[in-house]
C-alpha cells in the first residue's frame, strides 16, 4: 500500500523585492504541493492525470501545483507560461515564466529535493528569478544585471570539480561518463532548478544535461538570469540560442556552471566524440 | 574566494522515547556543525585537519562535530566508537555508535545533504537507532524489533525501482552501470545515512554501494536497525556479516533496500560477472 508523505511543506521565505506576480505564484506552488501532500499516497501523486504542453505526461502533482499557479496569475492580472498549461494570455505585459514543479519524480515519491522556479519577463525580456526548495521555503532570488549576494565558487577547470547531472540516458551515456571521469565528484540529485541554485550559492561548481535534450525552457529560465548574476554562466551544449521561447516542444541540454570557462570546458568534454 | 554556507542548522526534531545518550549526541552534532559553518568557509570545513582511525582523512567538519559528539557522550557516561576518534571506553555497558557526519562532503561544500547517524548498544547488542538530516532537522527513530511507524515501498523488484548509489568508483563502474540499466531511475546524494532513511520512509527503494567496499560500520549501523523495523533490509555484497566491530579498518558494500527480494536482486546484479 503506498503511503502518503508526512513531512510538512513550510511557507517560502521570500526576500523583501520580489515581483508581487512572482510571489504569489511561489506561496500558491507551496500551498498546493503542501495540500497536494495531505491528501494524496505517493502513487497517487505520480499518477498520470493529462499530456503537458511541453509534449511529456502529467502527474498529479504537477497539475495540482500548476493549477494553483495559474489562478494565482490570473489574480495578478499577468500572463503565464508554464509546463503544462503552455501560454496563459491575460493581455498584460508582464509574463511569469514558471517551472512549477521541478524535480516531480521527486515530489511525488517523497525525495525531498523539488522546487518552484520562475521567471518575470517584461515584453518578452527576463528582468528576475526566483528559486523556492519546496521541502525548506529556501528561496533564491536575482535580479537581471545586479549582483546577487551569494556567489558561485567561481572555479574555471573541470578537473575535481564538482558536477551534477541529469541521471544516464542511452543516448548520452558516453558523454555522461567521460564528464564523470573528467570531474571530482557526481551527483544526481534530479532537480534542475535546486542544482541550478546550489551552483549559484556556490555549493556545487556546474550541473549538465550531457546531451539529452531533455531542458525545456522553463527548466533553464530561472537560471539564465541568475548564475550569470551570481558570477557564474548557462550554455547549451549544442550551441542554440537559450531563449524564452512559448514552444514548449523546444529542447536543450543545459550547463550551468560558476564561470563560463568551466561551461565552455563542460560542453567540449560532452561533444568530444561529436566532432 | 571561498564563502560562508548562508543558511542556518535547526535544532533537531527529536520524537520522544529517544535514549538520552543518544539525543544528546544528536543535538551537540546540530550545534556544532551550526556553529562551524558560522566560523569557517567552505574550504576551511573542508581541510584535512587529521587521519581518522577508518584510515582515511579528517575534515574539519568532521572533527568540530566528532568533538562535540565525544563531549556529549563522556557527560552521559557512555563509551562512543566513531568514524575519527575509533572507540572511547568510558567504562559503560552502553555504546553509541555514531557516524558523526555521514556526507561530509557534502557537509562542507553546503550541499545540504548529510546527517548525524547513531545507535545505541548494550553490551554490543543494538537496541535502537537515531537519523538526522542536519539542514532540516529531520529526524528517524528506530528500536529493534519494533515496527516504524513510516514504512518501506515494499518493492520486491529492480525493474522500474529507484535505486541510489555511491558516485561510480573505477574498480566498480561495470557494476554501478549495470544496477543503473536494470533500475528504473538512479540519483546520487552522497549521504549513505540520509539515503537509508529514504528508503526506510517509502521515498526511494533501495541504496547501494554497487562493491567498491567503502562502507564502514559507523556508515551502516543506524540502517541495520531502521531497515528491518521498517520493512526492508540490508545486506553486504560479499556476505559479509555485518557487525558493530570496533575496527574500522574493515569495509563492507552495503545493499540497502525496501525487501529483503530486492537486496538479494541487487546483489546479484552488482556480482553477476564476479561469478
Amino acid at each position: 500500500m503506498s503511503t502518503r508523505i508526512a513531512w510538512p511543506v513550510p511557507e517560502p521565505e521570500l526576500p523583501d523585492g520580489v515581483h508581487g506576480a512572482l510571489a504569489a505564484a511561489a506561496r500558491a506552488a507551496s500551498a498546493a504541493y503542501a495540500d497536494a501532500r495531505r491528501r494524496f499516497t505517493r502513487l497517487e501523486l505520480a499518477e498520470e492525470v493529462a499530456d503537458g504542453a511541453d509534449g511529456t505526461p502529467t502527474m498529479r502533482v504537477d497539475q495540482l501545483v500548476e493549477d494553483a499557479i495559474a489562478e494565482a496569475a490570473q489574480r495578478s492580472g499577468v500572463n503565464l507560461l508554464s509546463e503544462e498549461v503552455g501560454f496563459l494570455d491575460h493581455g498584460s505585459a508582464v509574463t511569469l515564466v514558471v517551472d512549477p514543479m521541478d524535480g516531480s519524480a521527486n515530489a511525488a515519491a517523497g525525495v525531498p529535493l523539488s522546487c518552484f522556479g520562475g521567471v518575470v519577463a517584461i515584453d518578452g525580456t527576463a528582468t528576475e528569478a526566483l528559486t523556492t526548495w519546496l521541502d525548506t521555503g529556501r528561496a533564491w532570488h536575482a535580479v537581471a544585471g545586479e549582483a546577487t549576494s551569494y556567489r558561485t565558487t567561481g572555479r574555471t577547470t573541470l578537473t575535481g570539480a564538482a558536477v551534477s547531472m541529469l541521471r544516464p540516458k542511452r543516448a548520452s551515456a558516453d558523454a555522461w561518463w567521460r564528464v564523470e571521469r573528467a570531474a571530482g565528484r557526481v551527483r544526481i540529485l534530479s532537480s534542475t532548478v535546486l542544482e541550478a541554485a546550489l551552483v549559484a550559492e556556490g555549493s556545487t561548481d556546474a550541473f549538465c544535461d550531457p546531451g539529452s535534450d531533455t531542458h525545456r525552457i522553463v527548466d533553464l529560465a530561472t537560471a539564465l538570469v541568475t548564475l550569470p548574476a551570481a558570477g557564474g554562466a548557462v550554455l547549451d551544449v549544442r550551441g542554440r540560442p537559450l531563449e524564452l521561447d512559448p514552444d514548449l516542444t523546444r529542447r536543450w541540454s543545459g550547463v550551468i556552471a560558476a564561470s563560463r570557462e568551466l561551461a565552455e570546458e563542460l560542453v567540449d568534454t560532452i561533444t568530444r566524440e561529436d566532432r
